[in-house]
């Protein structure tokens, strides 16, 4: 694929932070030209489908900074460094939610925005929910509501933009196809 | 939701690109304690399901330096400053595949990454679709492979990893959804 591939010229760390790190590089282009990259270094994610019994599934509404806006989402976090990402979404699920999960299947991994970043978003499905005796401690600087969601309502929140992410617009449609598929 | 909500103690620009925009913020928690928050801002972009009659999907194989390997994606692109989502979406289609389209559907729009970023993508299904005589013109720095996708090569494409973004992968589960439902 030479004919696609670009070269880095010069890589420089712009800045370092608590979540991500950015880079300004200097690429060559298969043309032999060159231009500039910005980009952003993720240590990636997970986010998870819990499904309760009933059918309805956990989602945890937020503030989200960089929108300056409450949205709903399923429930997510960093991986921490050497986490592996089915330790990451179990952890997550309880401290987000109050419920273990006795079964984890992962689903699929994604970038999320592969224009300017390299965050990927690992993907489970959690079933078998159980709601813990003692909460898990969420994060210093986590706030949150548990919801518990079915698929009518999520697909009014998607209306109503509460719902407004790419992992939780996919957890959603995923719903939808097994529900039109009879699982 | 004033339990939920963080109010912008600080906000400063750490750097201006071509593309994103970096902030660093100091906020304050509903707790009334302190955390800070690391922003990217972004103009917004357009994906499109372009979709030929006999049931493939457009798609483009281009590098992406951010995670420095190729990537097969649905067409996309970055919002220009003041131009209408859907206009972005006929210049996009037109220019990364040679097709107009004479029906193009807003499905749902979605943040990417709420976490950090405030990029959010408008998902567009375009139908009706037509070679164009004379080629729309690419970005300087853009070079890609079109391809038609069956669904079956998409999954397949998915498995190995070649299909690996959000956007895309939405898609192609829409498809599948699409074909469950029999439409």
């Amino acid at each position: 694929m030479e004919h696609l591939n670009e070269k880095t010229l010069k890589s420089e760390k712009l800045f370092s932070g608590r979540v991500i790190n950015l880079y300004h590089e200097e690429v060559l282009l298969p043309n032999g030209k060159t231009s500039t990259r910005e980009i952003v270094k993720h240590p990636g994610a997970v986010a998870i489908i819990a499904l309760t019994e009933d059918y309805k599934i956990l989602m945890v509404r937020q503030y989200r900074k960089a929108m300056e806006r409450i949205l709903v989402e399923i429930p997510a976090g960093k991986l921490e460094k050497g986490e592996k990402p089915e330790v990451t979404a179990k952890r997550e699920l309880e401290e987000e939610t109050g419920y273990t999960c006795s079964s984890l299947d992962h689903l699929i991994s994604f970038y999320t925005s592969p224009g300017f970043a390299d965050e990927l978003v690992h993907l489970y499905v959690a079933t078998g929910l159980e709601k813990m005796e003692v909460k898990a401690e969420l994060d210093e600087d986590e706030f949150i509501d548990v919801l518990e969601v079915t698929l009518e309502e999520a697909l009014a929140f998607i209306q109503d933009q509460q719902i407004y992410d790419a992992k939780t617009a996919y957890a959603v449609q995923y719903l939808q196809l097994k529900s039109a598929v009879g699982e």
